[in-house]
């Protein structure tokens, strides 16, 4: 949930005279998105989403989300497409942000996804890793093994206050990642943050992707490890082996995992839930205690990673290399 | 802002096969009302919103509101209706809460009203005051003076923490209201919360009046002082008449004040001040520090608590008895 910043009906007025929208009807702030402010507008051309950026998000990123959800479009993908103004922009800035206006997607996110939505989400995923192939622009992903470092340090001398042990399990484990994590599998625009409140879907069907602000250049298998470990547990953290093998056929129909990709998995599924493990706490510990907004508890990633610690292979996860 | 409840997708496809909306297509939790959660809904039908009731409205008061919606579009005057199921019900249940499905009202509240747009709201005022001359059903003020003394005594041991002498003039100003609290003004359907956010302009001209959650019996005057104190002090709490004259000569073209109810304005907004510088304070000692929800200011009303002790007659406001 964010609505950070509000707007002034006559900023926004002002603002929108530089598109082809018609009149400003109406426009609410909503609650989506964890980055960035939200509005939903309705002007004389229907409705859309206008995003204000705040400070988590890299300006100089901007382009790089914007073209690629263009280019993703392009070939096929659904996701909310950039508007432009009368000048061919798709960048502008309102109350002292950078701000974008998108369509308006349909669908909604599944609380409680089973082996189908998992299945949807796989076959969605290796449709926009073979859409992304051919994207011109690169963006290093500063959540990947190089940035894990700065993140165990900041978080080690509070961890145990989070759970005994987290501490030596953090650093062991980021010893353990950094020493073997893969460099030579195939490379691509990853999403990077798949989880379900970023898919929609209209019935059984994905009616889109939304929230492209952690994609980035990176391993296409640290993608679909990323996904494992947020569609595939239940609530009580046990993997669930139906839901694993359903969305790795699903992808593995659009796009075969190689065989290193698969004898990968399980290294990279331990490196998906490390990072998750490590942003919630930094999280955490911003959060002061009593606000109203509370953070993700980051000990859900830590059983998930004690999972993954304990897998041998990728037949874990529902498949094997044969 | 405010969604406090999370409502899951397969919960919300069986609410609304209650309803003759069409398929769900999309909903958004929207920053709209304080005392509730909101959707927005996109369906088959189009766009509505949902309310789920939180606890701060009482579920017995429901149907007062409910009602009082129907009541006053039935009369012309604009303001969301409750959408009901096939089975003629306008109240039901979701997430454990009371829900309810409006008509989506187009319109931008004001960030920055200027007198224009107070004489709108002294019209649409006016307008409702009038509507609800036949309305049938009663609902108590329990935050007019007869529910002060509870929150004075409940805010004075912290008050001086949050302006040194504010116990004290809390005490010797409740003690001057329940002495004079006019008793013999004309009563009915007030608003009791018409503030700028819960008033929608399109252009220079209002499209509907939303938030009816503190609306009860009262006298019409009070109603007119709330929002003398909410439309008419300028950012630095210094009161300006042009917009006070403006609000009030808009409300009296469609129901003239008496004599008696122009001479009690100021007592009235006296009153008024003090009644949202008490649920401020509330609020305000409820509310942990460091929390991402700021609460309202107190002291803005305390400033103009200041002001209105010092008004002589109507005629500070911009009126006269002629």
């Amino acid at each position: 949930m964010a609505v950070y910043t509000d707007i002034a009906d006559d900023e926004l007025q002002a603002y929108l005279g530089e598109y082809d929208l018609g009149d400003l009807l109406a426009y609410k702030g909503i609650a989506e998105g964890v980055e960035n402010s939200n509005y939903l507008l309705h002007t004389g051309c229907g409705y859309f989403i206008l995003t204000l950026y705040e400070k988590r998000v890299a300006a100089s990123d901007l382009p790089f989300f914007l073209s690629l959800l263009e280019h993703l479009a392009a070939r096929g993908l659904n996701c909310p497409q950039p508007v432009k103004t009368r000048a061919g922009a798709a960048l502008g800035e309102l109350a002292g942000r950078p701000a974008a206006i998108f369509t308006f997607l349909d669908g909604m996110w599944i609380r409680r996804p089973n082996a189908t939505h998992c299945q949807g989400v796989g076959a969605a995923l290796a449709q926009l890793h073979l859409a992304g192939v051919d994207f011109p622009l690169r963006r290093h992903n500063a959540l990947s093994v190089g940035g894990w470092r700065a993140l165990v340090d900041g978080a080690c001398k509070r961890a145990d206050t989070v759970a005994f042990g987290l501490a030596d399990t953090l650093t062991a484990e980021l010893r353990h990642l950094e020493q073997s994590w893969p460099r030579d599998l195939p490379v691509g625009v990853i999403h990077g943050d798949l989880f379900p409140d970023n898919v929609f879907f209209l019935d059984t069907r994905i009616s889109g992707l939304i929230d492209f602000y952690f994609a980035c250049t990176d391993m296409l298998a640290y993608d679909v490890a990323i996904c494992l470990n947020a569609w595939c547990f239940e609530p009580d953290q046990s993997f669930n082996i139906t839901k694993g093998r359903a969305l790795l056929l699903g992808y593995m129909r659009g796009r075969p995992l190689s065989d290193d990709e698969v004898a990968a998995l399980p290294l990279l599924c331990r490196g998906a839930a490390l990072r998750f493990l490590l942003t919630r706490l930094v999280d955490w510990f911003a959060t002061p205690p009593g606000a109203l907004v509370r953070p993700k508890d980051p000990l859900e990633y830590f059983r998930k990673l004690r999972f993954h610690q304990k897998v041998a292979s990728a037949r874990d996860y529902g498949i094997s290399i044969e």
